[in-house]
């Protein structure tokens, strides 16, 4: 028999645990040769691939950032196996796996998405914020000797600037098992503030913080800067949102959903 | 016994089909003693809430505009029962369940969430776009008498001059099983270039178009609107992205993965 030939399928593993997969991403884990998982552009609560891997009977190796990025073995695996690469929240929305593809196709390998839900929209949505209102996302980084933009904050200035609300998407560090808290992120906020000082976040500013989004111990706040920045929030991931202009349903919906308080 | 206290959870369905549903989601049909759906803010390929029904066990009642956005029998059914919305795509993203929501909180009934796979994350990822470029999303509505607003151009226009990438989401007719197609959305903006004439969309703009976003026939295209805008991009839902300035590896994306013609 002529070797079957390989493909590559991003699946998404949604939000939280291994109940965020869909149906369809539990049926191409089934029909696979090969499943990898990644967990630096994104993770899951811990404990949340072995169960996947319980649950489905298959073997899940992950690859850790070099391994990806580099792809070789990944893309190697694909050319008579059908590999699927497992990834939390919905795949295409992290460059490294758009990357990923495009060296797959310039390969002649299949490829296909199977979606996931992404905090990208869960996490406005917790906040009763509505989406059209958005402008680009941004992430925050952590620091690094030498390097600390502060294009987050140009973006968020930007954003408001048009009374839009900005989603601030918090930096992970994988290999150190680091995961910014939204404190940590509130604190390189004000960081940036005092070096621009364009005046966008005080200790009275209005933000929003999601920790878990999708888990259901997700927590949802809103709050002052002053607030928020020494909450605890639990485990990761968190997130952030600066709210623009707030529209009079948005505002209840901090009030009513997100617990925001005004002292 | 006494009455079980009412709960309401909203279900995203994710894309295309009842296998976009997650293991969290199908769990919580399972539990639920009343399963309705709506299918007018998103919608999934005909068919599929037939088959989510029969592969559950359980009658799902599809709600009409009318019926979610007064609301008044599915807050009352959630007074003692655990009651399911399902709703395509991510539940939130749509004001309208939004307000549901913060209407259930208001009488003390317990809500929650299980997200899904939406076509804001998933249309940029399957074109290969870059999620942090795109600024707010708008929606192209159907013009009607007296109504046909510049708005969306507006906001592609406002886009474009910070580079951004603008996703365009085409409107749903459900009542009259109407679906936007991505050449009517296409010759919606060329009108709306001869109304408000920034001079932002020509025959040779490049543009992008997916149908059918998490679908195995799913299709994804990029070229110039006078060629995207006669394409048969078959059954609904249809997308538009409005490119600003490309990154090298998204133009490559265009090419590769949305097979981007250029005569």
């Amino acid at each position: 028999m002529a070797p079957r030939k390989g493909r590559l399928v991003f699946v998404g593993l949604g939000l939280h645990d291994e109940n965020g997969i869909t149906v369809s991403g539990l049926r191409e884990i089934d029909s696979a040769d090969v499943v990898f998982a990644e967990d630096y552009t994104s993770t899951l609560a811990a404990g949340s691939l072995d169960r996947l891997a319980a649950k489905t009977g298959k073997r899940i190796e992950t690859l850790d950032r070099e391994a990806v990025e580099d792809g070789t073995r990944l893309l190697d695996a694909c050319n008579e196996k059908r590999v699927v690469l497992l990834v939390a929240g919905d795949p295409m929305t992290a460059t490294t796996h758009i990357d990923l593809r495009l060296r797959a196709v310039k390969r002649s390998i299949d490829t296909s998405v199977i979606h996931g839900a992404s905090a990208l929209t869960a996490v406005p949505g917790l906040l009763g914020l509505q989406q059209y209102k958005f402008g680009r996302t941004t992430t925050l980084p952590f620091p690094q000797e030498g390097y600390s933009p502060t294009s987050p904050y140009e973006v968020i200035s930007e954003n408001l600037s048009r009374g839009l609300h900005t989603l601030v998407l918090l930096d992970i560090d994988a290999e150190n098992s680091r995961y910014m808290t939204a404190g940590e992120g509130l604190h390189l906020l004000m960081d940036m503030e005092r070096r621009v000082g364009k005046g966008i976040v005080s200790d009275t500013t209005t933000v929003c913080a999601v920790a878990r989004a999708g888990a259901p111990d997700c927590v949802v706040m809103a709050g002052r800067v002053k607030d928020l920045i020494s909450a605890d929030l639990g485990s990761p991931l968190h997130s952030l949102v600066v709210p623009g202009k707030l529209h009079f349903m948005e505002e209840e919906a901090l009030d009513l959903l997100a617990h925001r308080t005004r002292h």
